[in-house]
């Protein structure tokens, strides 16, 4: 038969005699009481950005959706099945998470994908091609800007594409709400995998930077559109 | 301004202090090469399920999407926004990773969700009612046995629909094709957030069973329908 | 002449020099005083889950019933020869016992045959048949379940038949008596011959857990239908 | 809520941790592979004279029924619950067992209540004592033996019964042929709770005896009526 891959079954027994034992209490009362997580992640299912792994969260704080580049589709009630919408119906109509935060995160094949005007289909069903067509008018105009290198493209619309998601997130009746009554608030994050660097976005203008830069930054900022 | 959540930033300095320190070379690699994981995982969007805490995985080694209850569709190349099924298609298509893992768990919500017959939409566009749709016919079946517990229901479904997911990704055509030509295999696992234990399914049979059980199990199976 | 079987005359020999050479004086205290057991045990016929072994239990503790599966039939007072029930009454009202365990197993070839509908009787008297009517409305209901392997419908029919027996236990007025006036607990148990564990019934929501999972998991519990 | 009873529970902490850890491979094998026990025992319910105790036998090797006073009633194919029947066919058509040994011992109970003129019901439905009434010609034919002490009489009847149940067992057509084509033997047996001595009952004389002396009383004996 086959046989369950052996690294994971590996890496579930260090789980269970390391984390697991010391956090055996706190695993016991979320499975009786429920989960009450405070943030939910909208984050890329790259496999070198788990969000639990970079903001070093345990079991119980994160609800998390991944899809490929992390991104919000606008709200449409048309009673198709909507992975992503609904996570963030579950999250904050069921959970009454406070944050969501729009992880984004650079060398994103996705957003690298978009990026290709010769990208060719990954399979006739092209489930990819127009998954990403969610960011084509902004990878498009990205993409004509033959001033910037391809690197600066890459960067450019990875973060084009956090805000477009934020807007996106506004497109739900609930979360505006929530939001103006100051009981939902909507973050941007972008993670470099190379350094180890997070940027997370300055909510006034929608600019990235680290950590330690935005609080001086907040001063003299504008509005983002 | 808004802030960025005080948690998540405390977080991360634990990350670039900790994890990142010590794996720098490695994410610097990983940026370098790109990602070549070998495992994509279907896993929950569940705070208590994160699937690279419960592998002990470290970064570039799972590709993992989350949606809620950590499901697949059926292929349908509709040309609509599919989530779920544009990060199948990039993971295997692109990524040519060996191994798919649906990683379902103990009280999951949406779960709990598909078998409430009284459930009220959680706002009007019910993306969740919709999502749950995709085990609609099985939560029918599973409710109506009253016989069995709330419980034993629950834990029946979150189990039933971890097959389905699976027989779902044998409608994806390459998914099909690679896995009878070996170069792709389909596993299920659930895990019981309030024991810690990990449960993995007989990929003959269907059952769940501790890994430490599964071998022994193996000679007397049959094949699932 | 035909000899009584060898294994059992040298088994009986290990008794006597071992265990009954320890015990002397209970036993002889035991013949003397009559016997005093807590409990009635209605366990299986089956070999591999003799309760005495299961529960460590020394001569003069449990009072045991062992028929196919585990059952005991609703109240009927009929005048016709009921064993199990003849042993329910003897233990209750002769021995003024306190506990009732229903003590399940897995993979019980009688539950396995309730749940096969190609069953031939296996002779023209079909006992068998006969006497697993007693779970055949259980057992259609969950053979109709075609989502659920055969592995996890014979768990689950080997669940609901102990909550059935229990059900049924309350059919007799002395024990539903007792039991009101907090004189005779009953209990549900079910014993995995695989690996050993014990699954003992939350007497609130007939759900089966593991001991150490019991006393954690009744804080939001409801009582079972 | 209600707990399940400690003493059992510390016993099954004992047996997981000492003949279950010991005997695990044993159980696992007999888990996948089926049991196959060599003997069916009738035994009672009595909580002083567990056969596996007894006949020191670990799991997989006795196929027990027990029921008050280890009685066999007559081959009664009229389509009623047949709890003793019903393992008798089991163990004989299903699980092709070599031997039955109907297993009695002293100061039973339900003997005791057979030869009590005075007994009450214990309740309304008088289950034991119609269950008795199996032995019941028997039973008044040594009370009116005067002669008698009546710790004799019932040593009598406790041998009357197993010979009666040996006799019930030949009634039932499959068991009558796998005798006589030596495929299936019937044995009987005493167990002296005081001493702890086991009887063993001469086939050819229906004579109980030790097995020490069961040898060379073979050699002047007739077959029993």
């Amino acid at each position: 038969m086959r046989q369950f891959p052996e690294r994971l079954l590996n890496g579930y027994n260090n789980f269970m005699s390391g984390r697991y034992a010391d956090e055996r209490d706190r695993y016991r009362t979320l499975a009786e009481a429920g989960q009450s997580p405070h943030t939910l992640v909208v984050a890329c299912c790259d496999s070198r950005a788990a969000p639990e792994t970079i903001f070093d969260c345990g079991p119980g704080e994160l609800f998390v959706v991944r899809n490929v580049a992390n991104m919000v589709p606008p709200y449409e009630p048309d009673n198709q099945y909507h992975a992503t919408s609904a996570a963030i119906e579950f999250a904050v109509q069921a959970l009454k998470i406070a944050n969501i935060v729009i992880m984004g995160h650079g060398r994103c094949g996705g957003i690298k994908a978009a990026l290709d005007p010769n990208m060719e289909p990954l399979s006739p069903g092209d489930f990819i091609g127009k998954w990403m067509s969610l960011v084509r008018p902004a990878a498009d105009q990205i993409q004509s800007n033959d001033l910037m290198t391809q690197g600066e493209r890459q960067t450019a619309l990875e973060r084009v594409s956090i805000r477009n998601s934020i807007s996106n997130l506004r497109t739900f009746p609930y979360v505006k709400a929530l939001e103006e009554q100051g009981k939902l608030q909507l973050h941007g994050a972008w993670f470099d995998i190379s350094t180890g660097e997070l940027w997370v976005m300055d909510a006034m203008t929608g600019d990235f930077m680290r950590p330690s830069d935005l609080a001086t930054a907040a001063a003299d900022s504008e509005p983002a559109a």
